[in-house]
């Protein structure tokens, strides 16, 4: 295998530009804020955490897993979410602290990836946690905080789709009991949004016509809290029952969020993490076929961590979005170039000094006589709003200080 | 060997609590805002880079580095450092860009310890890169920026320290001409500020009397200028002579800025990095016997990537800092309290959203009347400013809904 070139990054990861920075920092910062109005106090874990805990007890599959030895020779792994190493401080550091408890992070994300694919290696997500609290209430608030959040972070046309792992677990207990093996197909097929696939699979499975039908019929289980009441009638099953009453609570309590535009309700929709036990939920933008949201319940999670409790929670998926809405173009403040030789020197940086503080962005350059008044005739030369260009790059503004009276282009 | 315990966290990192975090983001802010009015843009770059280019590039020793293998069996370390992934930008995507480039980062590092140090494995630095410029004009401002830095950091007594590495080169190359282990020795010594083990191996190296007494008498060279025209007399060598002059017009340059106050020329200083090819310097606060900065020029680094240039720069020490100031006690905001039940949910939360549009923080919980009536009793006792308390936490006010008109305790 060759070496890489010296330009090379790995693949998968990337390099962030100026005005691709001050836009994730702005969406980072105003999404941390609204989160933090909700009540939720921002955590930081470590890049690294042992394998055998945290690594482990994460939703991520172990070959996505990136893994490396400390000097002990004992398995370390990159994060790969921040809810298992959440989940760890809740168990150890806060544990005297009463629940409910809120955090809230922003965080990169390691995911070892196939070559072929194209997916990023590491990436940006933004997210809270409500530990200690099981009530259909506290789900209905990490949907409503997703949907305050991704308006918060620029994101204008979206639709969150709620669903719940114990409606199909319920259902398949009644209809595919015994035969796992076909229940994992089906929710393959759901889980990759493959319908056609699906009704494919259920036709093999000879089932009896009114089962085939109705399972079937949940793929048309999607919309607004009326499915609620079409589903309680297509299966009688207590979990699944139980699911869609627990579904029907959060919707009333979402309308009094005022914000069920947003939101639709998709019974085939089932969450990509192993260890949701509960309602899940994505968030899609308009137009982008990946989702820029997902959460859920996982009651389980921190039970493995020795403070059992229940927990729901969601990701906003920062890269993603920042590539949505595009690198900022012009928030990069104006610019002023202060030239000057060793005779205007102190004045020279005394001004600069006194520009910053009222907030401007000053770039001083000691330069020749002759640059600074070739810049200045240039400046005078212009008709644009940025005015002046040196080496490159446009200034709003060119202050010169050459040990005699200062002299300003703008 | 035992497995670690679920609630442990790798040796040498750690996790940061709320209060932490604010403190932590406060000096980040302030910080990049303060590169920023200087004319620093921010970038980003992966954690993950390749072994045989920016880990072979970058200053930190090979025991040093974390190594993991990709997919394809290369082998990556995490960053040690950010001056040599900015060397490969510089190089790479921002080819294009005409030098002088400022370019400023707030990043983690990573540095694989040894078992009893007690050193951090992940830490924060804060720093700036000027690429493309050799004046002592450039060295000065990274020095003078790295004083407004510390500032802006919240760091009030400090002293900077500047050295150059040709200073003791040139002067080594005259008096132990071919005495390589000697002069490692002696540098050694110096890195670690160990003045009685140099003065030892100088004697032992029984050098004649005029040159031990020169290579003694430098350990006096520390202070303000007057300290390079002893040096002048010191070393007639023309690299050391050339070092000097340097520092001498850094020096009027830091006049110019105002900020001599903070600095003093110390030309026993080595810079800790094998990279620095000129003047060095290192931030010490008061009190501290560690560095809270440290910087230099590099100016054989940029090559390695192929696009040869001087550069110079520097990183605060952030997590050394914010250690230094601690935590922030009192600036978490007010909190507010929300009580309703399923009558008063829609008029309560709608409450909630208006407030935290206002800039509050609030928590709403559905709760049973006979919980809200409790907690509105002990607000009505309570004669501390922080009247409320519930499940722990403590809020400025406590507003109820519960289908009858809004009651607020505050």
């Amino acid at each position: 295998m060759s070496k890489p070139k010296v330009f090379e990054k790995p693949i998968g990861v990337k390099d962030y530009l100026p005005h691709a920075v001050v836009k994730l920092r702005q969406i980072e910062n105003q999404v941390l804020a609204c989160m933090r109005s909700w009540g939720y106090e921002q955590i930081m874990t470590p890049t690294m955490e042992y394998y055998d805990t945290v690594g482990v007890a994460s939703s991520t599959s172990d070959r996505k897993l990136f893994k490396l030895l400390n000097n002990r020779g004992t398995t370390l792994v990159l994060r790969s979410d921040m809810t298992a190493p959440i989940a760890r401080v809740v168990s150890s550091v806060l544990k005297d602290s009463q629940f409910p408890l809120r955090l809230s992070y922003h965080s990169n994300i390691f995911r070892a990836i196939e070559e072929e694919a194209g997916h990023e290696a590491e990436f940006f997500q933004t997210g809270v946690e409500l530990v200690g609290d099981a009530s259909a209430e506290a789900d209905a608030e990490v949907v409503a905080l997703a949907i305050a959040s991704l308006k918060a972070a620029g994101v204008d046309r979206f639709k969150i789709a709620i669903g719940h792992v114990g409606f199909l677990n319920g259902l398949f207990e009644d209809t595919l009991s015994g035969r796992e093996d076909a229940q994992e197909e089906l929710k393959a097929c759901l889980l990759r949004r493959d319908y056609v696939g699906y009704r494919e699979r259920l036709r093999e499975l000879s089932l009896p016509e009114p089962v085939q039908r109705e399972l079937e019929d949940i793929l048309r289980l999607r919309g607004s809290q009326e499915i609620c009441l079409q589903a309680l009638q297509l299966s009688s099953n207590a979990t699944a029952q139980a699911s869609i009453r627990h579904l029907c609570e959060m919707w009333d309590v979402l309308k009094a969020y005022d914000v069920c535009e947003h939101v639709l309700i998709d019974l085939t929709m089932i969450g990509d993490f192993s260890y949701y036990t509960g309602m899940t939920f994505e968030g899609y933008a308009a137009d982008l076929g990946f989702p820029v949201a997902s959460g859920g319940r996982y009651d389980n999670l921190l039970k493995q961590f020795g403070r059992p409790a229940p927990a729901t929670g969601f990701a906003l998926k920062t890269t993603r979005i920042l590539e949505l809405i595009g690198d900022s173009e012009d928030d990069l403040k104006e610019r002023v170039l202060i030239g000057y030789n060793d005779a205007g020197r102190g004045q020279a940086l005394a001004k600069a000094q006194q520009l910053r503080e009222s907030g401007a962005v000053v770039i001083t350059e000691k330069m020749e006589l002759s640059a600074a008044d070739e810049v200045a005739a240039d400046a005078e030369r212009s008709e644009s709003r940025e005015k002046v260009v040196y080496k490159g790059e446009t200034f709003a503004a060119f202050i010169r200080f050459f040990g005699e009276q200062e002299g300003a282009s703008v």
